[in-house]
């Protein structure tokens, strides 16, 4: 990874001829990757204020001033365009910047092409970014780990033997994740009440959210070939906002002893577009302390954590939305490079387009948990909603969103949203 | 699903004017598909004795007598095909079986064509059959989970309380699963002994297989959309044999509380046929009685067994394949369209192309269990081998061979094999 000071399109200074509103998750210092459907047809884009840029377009002009491949943006996906790698990825983003840094007119002035790349975010609709190949969820937050080792164990040993020393994580389902705004069916599933004799097959009644980030993959490795860990940065393309639904009913009824299956797998949110993790540079923090210190393959160079502003809140038909959680991804224990390191030490072979989530992001605090679970603490302090009812879980017809932003004096680098509405379950 | 009567192509009466030798796994009653290379080209194609047959040029030839799109076989995968559905894929094998019928002769008398739609198998090679999306493995086998439970949790309550109730399952890695005859390398990982305070990162000293079938899915329903038991069967394709290679030390230090992971993932390994379902049918038989009877929407009619003999060789450059289990896919407790059901029963999509294993298929006595975890009873009961060392586990260079076929006083429908070399690991 090289210093910050080289990318070029972080320079805080840097201002766009495109309008910028107060407060835009997309300044020209952002310029994620998504795909826009437009004219019924998919293109990869990138976003800046309330417009969309149309890559395919831009490319065509060929006023990037390099010929990639019409294909890679002509495309349902991102994942061929950033499978050309992190250095290609940076410096596609250094050379949209240049063209709209408002000390630049070559596009600016054409005022034709303008038209045709520049598109308000108002006319065009969000497609699934990324075709996920395969799909890790992690279990990185100590303050969440704990939580529910507290809950559903022993409070006095609350974290296993092996959290410290293992970034635990587990294979989920990648055909189920869906993006922001597309509504989610309570699921059906069996749970035993510990005074029942017999599991029940019916609705869950814990619907939860988990509040979390999770990266994409740029690169592969062959298999049997691990990631040395300072180098799997190279394999990070950027991160999404990760709301991995999950129905703590089925999930103690089930997950023993090979884990969350059918409690995870019905569906789990991802935000549209996908951040470039060089705009997220100027945002790195040193993690957590760990101790014991963890084994040689898992020991890393400089900061690897980001300061990333993290809330959660619920909207209902009866009331507008309600923050119910503040966390930070800072306070993540084990690390993103610590991760995928980790889960390519034995050899498992990763590729473009693969999705690796953080596990819920919970801080030292009781509004910073990450999930109803640990807010309610397993149901028994309900919060209380705008309208005075009660959340012990999430409701039928609730919406839930997650926003994300970096933020310090000079730039905000925000994720957008993701924005879930909950439907009925079918009848049992 | 039809009665067989109505399977044109499984009439034992049916003999081919293609040589096929005593004893082979593939009759005409068989027509599996799989992918070859031929001239650097994949193709797919099925197989009869010791011959491929490339569908992409008999289809080209018109005489199937149905046009289907030269795209679904001039592929890297049989996706693309099997997508076509349950229905087209039994008219595929009915109108290949015609052909090459001996009581009839388009395909026989036309000397050029049938020399470029028969190829000896011994000048193609085999490629991964499947674009793996999403792969399962469920954990099915009574005797298995029993033996586990026995060995490390409590004898006398061996089987959870959820076994007898769910068809236990969790989410595998897809892109380390690797064709029959791909080397496997040892991994490296964290392992803690009982007796160390902290662990240690190196080779796996554990290395097992798993003896397992998998089934091919060849259909997809809408996210949120169950699959009643009744119509879960038209979802499946056909079948391989599976080795899900297993690291045992890995395993007992990682798994708690979400699952097995890189102890599973750097590799399992998949025969290179697969076995149409339709073939299969002659062999259908009653499973396990099930007690306590499953919830309604487990319950299935009809037999939902098959009578699979299976067995597991281990080749060394010092000694010839020797046989260390025989068991039967029969013995599953939980049968395929329970696991199936039971999968999409949270509305969790499935896909075509998704790859779903039985787990380890062990059956009532010493010699068909389906594990060197089992076999050797975590490794206190070594096994013998012809050269007088011994094995509690897989050692390097050992070659681990799973062979499966049906048989019955007139046809034997088989699988191949899957056959994997182990390589050392690398230095940690």
């Amino acid at each position: 990874m090289p210093h910050q000071a080289v990318i070029r399109a972080n320079d805080p200074k840097l201002r766009s001829w495109v309008p910028v509103p107060e407060g835009s998750d997309f300044p020209i210092q952002n310029l994620p990757l998504g795909v826009i459907v437009y004219n019924d047809r998919h293109r990869v884009a990138s976003r800046i204020g309330d417009y969309v840029v149309d890559l395919l377009e831009l490319n065509k002009s060929g006023l990037l001033g390099v010929d990639y491949p019409d294909a890679v943006f002509d495309n349902e996906f991102i994942n061929d365009c950033i499978g050309m790698g992190r250095e290609a990825m940076r410096d596609l983003r250094n050379r949209l910047s240049r063209l709209l840094d408002d000390r630049h007119d070559e596009l600016r002035k054409d005022v034709d092409l303008r038209e045709r790349v520049l598109l308000p975010i108002n006319t065009v609709s969000m497609s699934m970014p990324v075709r996920i190949g395969n799909y890790t969820d992690f279990y990185s937050s100590k303050e969440h780990a704990t939580n529910v080792g507290s809950m559903f164990r022993d409070p006095a040993n609350a974290l296993l033997p092996n959290w410290k020393h293992i970034p635990i994580g587990y294979h989920g389902r990648a055909s189920s994740i869906v993006l922001s705004g597309t509504p989610v069916r309570r699921p059906l599933g069996q749970t035993k009440a510990a005074d029942q004799d017999a599991p029940v097959f019916g609705p869950s009644k814990q619907l939860d959210f988990e509040l979390e980030m999770a990266f994409v993959t740029c690169r592969s490795n062959e298999l049997g070939e691990p990631i040395p860990i300072d180098e799997a940065e190279d394999y990070i393309f950027g991160m999404v906002v990760f709301n991995d639904w999950s129905a703590r009913d089925m999930q103690s009824w089930e997950y023993v002893p090979l884990g969350p299956f059918l409690a995870k797998n019905f569906a789990s949110s991802i935000s549209a577009w996908v951040v470039n993790l060089d705009a997220l540079q100027p945002f790195r923090v040193p993690g957590p302390e760990q101790e014991p210190k963890p084994l040689p393959y898992l020991q890393f160079k400089g900061d690897q954590n980001y300061d990333i502003a993290l809330e959660v809140l619920i909207e209902s038909p009866r009331f507008n939305p309600a923050r119910i959680c503040h966390s930070n991804f800072k306070y993540m224990y084990w690390n993103m490079v610590q991760q995928l390191s980790h889960h390519a030490s034995n050899g498992c072979n990763i590729q473009v387009g693969d999705l690796y989530a953080s596990g819920t992001i919970s801080g030292p605090i009781k509004d910073s948990f990450g999930s109803m679970l640990e807010l309610t603490w397993r149901g028994t302090e309900p919060l209380k909603m705008p309208d005075n009812t009660e959340r012990k879980f999430i409701n039928d017809h609730d919406t839930v969103i997650m926003r994300a932003y970096c933020q310090n004096a000079e730039v905000r680098i925000g994720f957008g949203e993701v924005k879930t509405n909950i439907l009925p379950a079918h009848k049992a």
